[in-house]
């Protein structure tokens, strides 16, 4: 079999890609505990497989440091408690310090009150909302994550112009032989990163994932690209669209409208941070079952799902979260295979902001590794 | 044009339709304010146009409550208690009147702590999910509502058996001058219903809503009805059906994993009881915002939806909530279509359980009103 592009991609072992992405967050002028956070939970995409919300944002984030779009030393506090809800003021920086102080204290209060939840405002690019979820879950409790994004690609059913960002949910939930139940999903019908693999093979798209101009399926994945008109979950209004419209709705109002940040397409022109808001949960399964038993009765719950009778013998039935833990293993054991093309971009940043650059290739130390 | 199917159909008022849904619960049995509530639901999926969980549920119920699946009279009651959650035993019953007890709980846990999570286990069917959600933002709340299934219908991505019912969300939101945001989807890429409108018009499916028994796509509306193999939101794997599978386990999870219930295809066999399990969740917006505010920027954000240009100018952009509210007007002044066929099978059940029928249609009174 001919190696895939992948393949042929440096391999970047974790011990390496998490220094490096501290350092970078550290020399944009990050605080060490809020760049470590960062860099967590990039590093974390990075192994899961999530390779759109992983390395690949630092030149994204670059431009979003460099045109002041975000703080970089954001004093992120607690500006309402109320019981077992609260909200944290992000400061105008990216989302993962407090997102990340937003899950534990979710957390503690669903300790003390059997639930949780804390919204976070005038934040930023938060990552992949699964690392969120999941941190409850690995600490015992179910979790809840959703984002709004501050650029429109989504289109509400029978419209033709974006209104909303990929707006992901995220949803963990622990169970005790088996690794948590990690759902992590845009409400779009697939990811921008799926028109990419089209364009790259030359091949037409399945109507039902893009849109035109005019609103009426885009089947061309370049001029996807360069339209970025997503169809929600369920694509076109007779397959179920309506109900990604509604989900991504949802999420908007959970994590733009409850938090108190801004729905991108009325922010004010001009305005200086781009006030994204997000939504953390986390549910204590003690407060509803006796200890141990909502983690042995979802043993059994993921075991059947997984022993569904296949339609196909080689392809079975898997859980949500099984190719991500999959994922993890490979890439702890071989390294996070990263494009030449990225690392020079990455280099390039971090000469110019003045950070170490430690993933220069060593010929011979880590060599593609063929499966 | 020629007049719809449903242009013909009897039109039953909500003040005779009402009382006798109430009738009827109460001569299988059910305690007077449980008939009340039950008799609430369904009217009220009727009048929202979501015919599939109003009066065509009778013949189901009475199925259920004949085969002693469902108990006639429960006792319902609270079973745990933790600060800002609960769970309730719905003694058997149907879940109308322990759902309705388990939001107002949740309402009052979130005005006393800022959220608050009802679970209720040892339940059945309990109508439409959105009436549940939406009965906590006509309060002023933001509700969520979530219920596990006792038939399996939905497949998972590469399987070729059902391992799920239609596990609905139901979301709703308080908005200002608008009337609540209110999303009620089932986690399927359409409804049952659907099949049967292509069965009736002999039209052959798309492919990507049913399964055949090998697992691969069905668009036999016919066969489809006989297997009941449906695909979750979005369809195949492509098309994001893995996102659908994912959040229908999450709703089980919720619902019954969280409840304590019976998680459907490993119930034991010759159980008595279904034991279905729902999930309620209440915020109080008030927690997270200054009064008012919430409200206001939910109208900016639905307003704002419902501008977006439309793909064609004979359809406008609509949010979640918008067919159901107009649908309820509409049936408000004109009446609930009901089928002869269907009015003839409630009769038929109101008089053998010895409940008054008092649908019979008197000529003139009720005209087939035209549109």
């Amino acid at each position: 079999m001919l190696p895939t592009m992948a393949d042929t991609h440096p391999r970047i072992t974790e011990a390496r890609l998490h220094p490096q992405l501290e350092a970078i967050f550290r020399a944009w002028g990050f605080p060490a505990d809020q760049a470590a956070v960062s860099a967590d939970v990039l590093t974390a995409a990075d192994l899961f497989g999530i390779d759109s919300h992983g390395i690949t944002l630092i030149p994204l984030y670059d431009e979003l440091v460099r045109s002041g779009t975000v703080a970089t030393a954001p004093d992120i506090c607690i500006v309402r408690d109320f019981g077992a809800t609260a909200v944290i003021d992000g400061g105008g920086g990216f989302g993962q310090a407090p997102s990340l102080q937003a899950v534990d204290l979710a957390i503690d209060k669903a300790r003390a009150f059997g639930i949780g939840a804390v919204a976070v405002r005038n934040s930023n690019h938060f990552g992949a909302a699964g690392i969120y979820a999941l941190r409850a879950a690995e600490r015992g409790f179910v979790g809840l994550a959703t984002t709004a994004v501050f650029q429109a690609s989504i289109v509400p059913t029978h419209g033709r112009e974006a209104r909303f960002g990929t707006n992901p949910i995220a949803f963990a939930a622990p169970a005790g032989r088996n690794p948590p139940f990690l759902l992590d999903m845009a409400t779009s019908t697939v990811a921008l990163g799926k028109f990419k693999l089209y364009a790259r093979d030359d091949k037409t798209m399945p109507p039902g994932w893009a849109l035109d101009q005019t609103g009426r399926p885009q089947t061309d994945p370049n001029q996807a690209l360069v339209d970025r008109l997503m169809t929600p979950l369920g694509g076109v209004r007779e397959s179920g669209g309506h109900k990604g419209y509604g989900l991504a709705t949802m999420v908007e109002i959970l994590s733009t409208i409850l938090a108190g940040s801004s729905y991108a397409p009325l922010r004010a022109a001009g305005a200086e941070r781009n006030d994204v808001g997000h939504f953390h949960l986390a549910l204590h399964p003690e407060a509803f079952r006796d200890k141990g038993v909502f983690e042995s009765d979802l043993d059994a719950l993921l075991e059947a799902l997984r022993a569904t009778p296949p339609a196909d013998p080689a392809q079975p039935v898997m859980v949500a979260g099984d190719p991500e833990y999959a994922a993890r293993e490979r890439r702890r054991r071989d390294g996070v295979p990263v494009p030449r093309s990225l690392l020079a971009q990455v280099q390039g940043i971090a000469e110019r902001i003045g950070a170490e650059f430690s993933l220069a290739e060593t010929a011979g130390s880590e060599p593609p590794v063929s499966r």
